[in-house]
């Protein structure tokens, strides 16, 4: 079980074009998306220690899917 | 505004060491992973296509996320 709700991400998967998908598939692309959500917000976190504050800013995003 | 609601990206957040998030850097997030959504869904729909499927399975999805 995901974070991400199902709903939205049948919005996206159909705003991309497809016009049916497995629910395996509907959960694995909920997983995917969180765990890339994860990796991308502990890296933000080691940036905006580095730079020296505690509120994670779109900077620190912006950087952070740069390197992961 | 995007299709993933604030509330589940801000779960995603919390449990990945943040403790102040900017409301930008939140909605930033929340940005990046539709995107990375769609673009993973664009592939799987190819790579069904090409294995003459009309159903999204998740080795679609597993497959798209290696080549995106």
């Amino acid at each position: 079980m995901t974070d991400l709700p199902i709903a939205p991400i049948d919005r996206i998967i159909r705003k991309s074009g497809a016009e049916r998908v497995s629910n395996d598939a509907r959960k694995d692309l909920a997983e995917i998306l969180e765990e890339r959500g994860k990796t991308i917000v502990q890296e933000a976190v080691k940036l905006a220690k580095h730079a020296g504050r505690k509120t994670i800013k779109t900077e620190d995003i912006e950087l952070a899917v740069t390197r992961v």
